[in-house]
């Protein structure tokens, strides 16, 4: 690869990407535009740009995605119920093609050759910067600093920033006791002091969700409402995708419901372990499959289900941008075209339970199920025929299977 | 069908069975052999004896299959971490194959040419029972009375109770409010109050779950342990199969874990509703899962997760004895062989969650995913080659797409 | 089911429709609207206006529905390279949920409140038949004959047919050595001389497709082109969806394409052996996996791959108007909007091979494959890191069972 | 990775594995054992043998694995009716892994810390061997020199061969037309005039199959009798696994059998395109179908059916020695336990179609599909009730899509 002339750097104001930037610059001398987006993390953005400007950035991109960002990528995930191995709601992997997208978008609009991410070396974030970016402009230049350069210790990082002037704050000094990453779907902490999976998680770990003991001791119930698989209203009340999301995470917070201790199977073939905390998304998945349980019907939701960890697979590994994404995104949105209704849950102690759901376009018959008189809607009488053709194999199987025996 | 000459009655010594084991003899004038089992239940069986043998029946057969019934269908089906529709445990479909095949086995031991049970005619356990006994002898004859009778409603069950001096306790006079069944893994409860889908289940419907309001406000953690996939020990306390379920029943029930609201597709086409009371199994779920995390690599993890619906709706739809099921089990059992440690966990108001795993076993390598100098374990130059060839068809794509939009 | 005032009857004008138009006036007293559809059979489709006029019937509907069929059936099927069971091009399946369609359309605009159908109740027919009608109206009654009548021999039929001054044509007064179903994809036949698997199909079986040895000695190479999955021309002649089906099944029939001898596992539980003619079909699926080999990536082509025989047992069960269909459907079309080209195969003494194929559209590349000096489209050093990190999961296995072993 | 001491060549005797040899001798100063395996590439090998001694190795091995290759990999692949992308019957993936397996256990038993292969960065076979080796043993090192050395064109080559005095055949001093591989179940032939895949490649390609304009005039037939899924006879002669094929093989190649001209996607990314000449395996997976289709039931034909191409994607990529693999594996074998019987297949001009098959084992019951009277075997009722039920959810569905847009 040839050296980059013009590089657009997905920038947090943090110490490490500030680091990337000055580095970019020295290794390169090229030219560098900063893209900070608001994906909901819950920080101030614009002290990153006066730090990248004082950096000597050519261009400062600052960006609020966070509708964007529910509606385009978080929504259409959960239109799913996609969960990674049984249990994780994907949030890290779902902001990252989002970030990618920008990136060369960016790129595009300013003339700029390469794109930059602060992901390392060993995790799945690289995978899935770098598969977004090659997907949208194949020519594109991605620079991982992490793989490429010799500030391989906190000594020689902090010796760095210090030799080109990069101010580090007096926190920052020392190392965190664990990684962090947040957007408005979660925040996911892993490293150091949670490397050891036989050891419980510490609770000052979690930063958006209580304690669960901490939680009240009342339980609190909430109407979610959806309109074509998307949740449109919480108690009645409309609310944009990113207020919702945003607003069940504060239900969810309160509550200690989302959090998520994994061991996992990164992409790139080793295993890790997280801590997730996903308190709206938690609310929003159980809400989803409430809602669904009335206005799906088997045939749907049955194939829904057996695509499901694929789907969620591609997503964890980086192939948001794939056409084996889009196509599974065709049949699940194909399959939401009635998921409108209004579920009812009960928040208490860390659980998000569906204790009723109503819709006009439920299928739920009262008429067929009742243990009551059902007025002919059904006829018991079907059911032996039901029965006998679908054992007509297994009788034909047993049979021959005696004669062998004989 | 012809007339059965002597039948084996699935018998639960209550009200219904022993209205179609007195129909059975009046109506095709043969004779009945009694069945019933233990299966966890929770009710007493010997009753059941007494009130058979006045009754008039031949021979009456009373069997503790809860051993059996954890460690050949119950353990079984966890090894696969069972869902049906995302959600439900399976607890009754697992059972019903096991009764018949006792139902099979009684009546080839006694020279029956036919099996009896007391499942409705809109339900799924019909299917199960019936599916269950053709595989195991296509030449058996089910008898359904709910399929063949005039006794459509509770009057007049009640009336040819009373003809046929068939004992009615008091409290059997009125209808219950809802349908109970369990076993040793469940206890669910369906109709009449609960058929409305947009009420919430009243609290009284708990049977074997405490409220979890009224759970205890503190934690307790233990530790359940595994060999290939199969849990045999409780904090360190080897357990026989029914002994561990039992166990973990108790500290669920105390918990208030494993309470479910589900709206279900029933195999014969239409939604119910039903209140699931699976406190052990949830505990175990969960520390499958757990232990599996640890021990499974992706390929393998992977792959049972894809399978596993189809394996839960086969399961639920009554196909136990069936060569798709034995073919998925060979799979699931062949992932097993080092699922082997133990798992902690916390329980609390309602939830069962992992904190910690441990095993000889484990595949985590703290040598690979550390963020702190890994001595070589994992060269993150070779994420370069990985993200590139991962991103190759991709990079064509676009090229593609962009080549066309010239 | 109450007795139907006004039946729309799927009627070939051939003697076992003619016997149930009869039947279901004189059973229910009832109007019989006919409707009978040019699906390709290669049958004049006249007389049978002339036959039910004669008969009594109401309205008689003849409707050229070839089109229909090909554009918005077969075509859509094939973009699945649908085959069920490994081999079968679902010839019969695919035209029943078309003929029911136009009866419940029919049965609207004639306020008939049933539809009948010729289909025996041992077959995969009756049950697309009904499927498709209730899946369009849930309250049409759909009307079985042969499970309901006891005209269930030969002579009956006849005398039946003598006895309602049915005209009989002397070669139906004896029975046919094997049944033919024919539309424009397909010719089935079974039953009778066939039924016995282990002898070979006499060669005067075959009603569109010469016998293998038959064919010209010498090939013939045709150009098939594609737009968006669907076939466009032949030879460079772009043509209707029915007129290009029709060249293909001339092609197909004058070089012996398309013959398939099977046991097949029906819906209803048994198996049964037919012999299929699929000539244009044949070649069809053929160009089809041709022009979709350059075009298509890996992704979409292996998901494709994948949910293939899920689709093509619906199709086969009968399930066309499903909602999981319809989602299958969703996938697979997203994944043709690339699928342009041509393809050039060579047609000879019962096969059709791709040869060569190109397009605008197409993702091989030359630069990247070769053998050659490749200027650096592909970097061979890539392909340690890419090895590297699919094998680490793999080491990480390999060292903990040698560590046990240990 | 440090320099290798001893190393085991995978070695034809060819030039290029001639090279390869002296490479590593010159390269890294180790001693190398060389391998060279009889797959059934109908080679001599004992000229490897002085060749090898002449460059100076160590030690020479030279083995006949054509039974354990047909036994232990192509059998249990064929018991899936493994087919890549649809077409690729997976000739050259499936030799790959039982080399490895050799490669490594020589490395043990000489006490080699590498093994070596000759296959270039841009294939397949690269991934194929380092895979497998590494899941052997996972501290192995694996030199793959055509990745790392700079003989980058054939100039060159020749150069580094004469300089080393590796003689070479007057007949590899041009450049040949196009790249074979070859072994007992298939001739792969890719490259220079086959790159491009709009020009139908010329006859002169095939190696072992006759063009099929030369075949006989006269079909031929074949009878093929498997017993748990693997072929045992031809004929009725018992013959060992490596005799089958070798005899299919020459059924086969005789009647211009197996010939497939396919563009694929490589699991690096690229697309290419292949001739793939398999007569012997063609045949098998035809025969193997023919007595499936009487011996296996529906739900466990249509289970394998649908785990197929996740299994053969696997071979092809690789992964044969892998959980997954192994776990698909154990569902495939439990499928086999009743395919038994014997297959008629009539050979003729490029095909191989089954004809007739029966068996002992078979499920096939003439009692219950016949057209004649059946004798009570099925109940044409009982089609009734199966239609309903399976219809209740679409009615549900179309009752719920007309209340909406009433």
């Amino acid at each position: 690869m040839s050296a980059p002339k013009k590089v657009v750097l997905a920038y947090s104001g943090g110490l490490d990407t500030s680091i990337i930037l000055k580095w970019l610059q020295t290794e390169y001398g090229c030219e560098v535009v900063t893209f900070t987006a608001d994906l909901g993390q819950g920080e101030e953005l614009e002290p990153a740009r006066a730090k990248a400007e004082m950096l000597g950035v050519s261009k400062v991109y600052i960006e609020d995605l966070r509708e964007e960002f529910v509606r385009d990528f978080v929504f259409p995930m959960f239109r799913a119920n996609a969960l990674y191995e049984g249990l994780y709601l994907l949030g890290t992997s779902i902001a990252r093609p989002l970030i990618s997208k920008r990136l060369v978008e960016i790129a595009a609009a300013e003339g700029a050759d390469a794109v930059a991410h602060g992901a390392t070396g060993k995790g799945n974030d690289q995978v899935r910067f770098e598969l977004a970016a090659y997907a949208l402009n194949p020519d594109i230049k991605v620079i991982a600093p992490w793989r490429l350069w010799d500030l391989t210790s906190r000594t020689r990082l902090l010796e760095f920033a210090e030799q080109n002037q990069i101010p580090v704050a007096k926190d920052k000094r020392g190392e965190a006791p664990f990684s962090v990453d947040a957007n408005l779907l979660h925040t996911s902490s892993e490293g150091k002091v949670l490397e050891n999976p036989s050891e419980e998680a510490p609770d000052y770990v979690l930063q958006r969700v209580v304690p669960v003991e901490q939680a009240p001791n009342e339980p609190e119930y909430i109407e979610v409402s959806f309109e074509k698989g998307d949740a449109v209203a919480i108690n009645g009340e409309a609310m944009s995708p990113a207020t919702i999301l945003t607003k069940l995470n504060e239900y969810g917070g309160k509550h200690g419901i989302g959090v998520l201790d994994l061991v996992e199977n990164r992409f790139v073939g080793m295993k890790s372990r997280g801590i997730y905390e996903t308190p709206g998304g938690t609310i929003l998945l159980e809400a989803h499959r409430g809602i669904e349980q009335i206005t799906l019907d088997s045939g749907a939701g049955h194939l829904k289900d057996s695509i499901m960890p694929r789907y969620a697979e591609l997503i964890y590994n980086g192939f948001w941008f794939s056409p084996e994404r889009e196509m599974l995104q065709a049949l699940i949105d194909k399959s939401q075209e009635h998921v409108t209704g209004t579920v009812r849950l009960k928040l208490y102690k860390g659980s998000a339970r569906t204790v009723a759901r109503w819709s006009d376009h439920s299928l739920y018959s009262e008429a067929h199920v009742t243990f009551e008189e059902d007025a002919g809607a059904y006829n018991q009488e079907d059911a032996k025929g039901f029965i006998q053709l679908n054992a007509l194999r297994l009788k034909l199987l047993a049979a021959r299977n005696r004669r062998l025996k004989g």
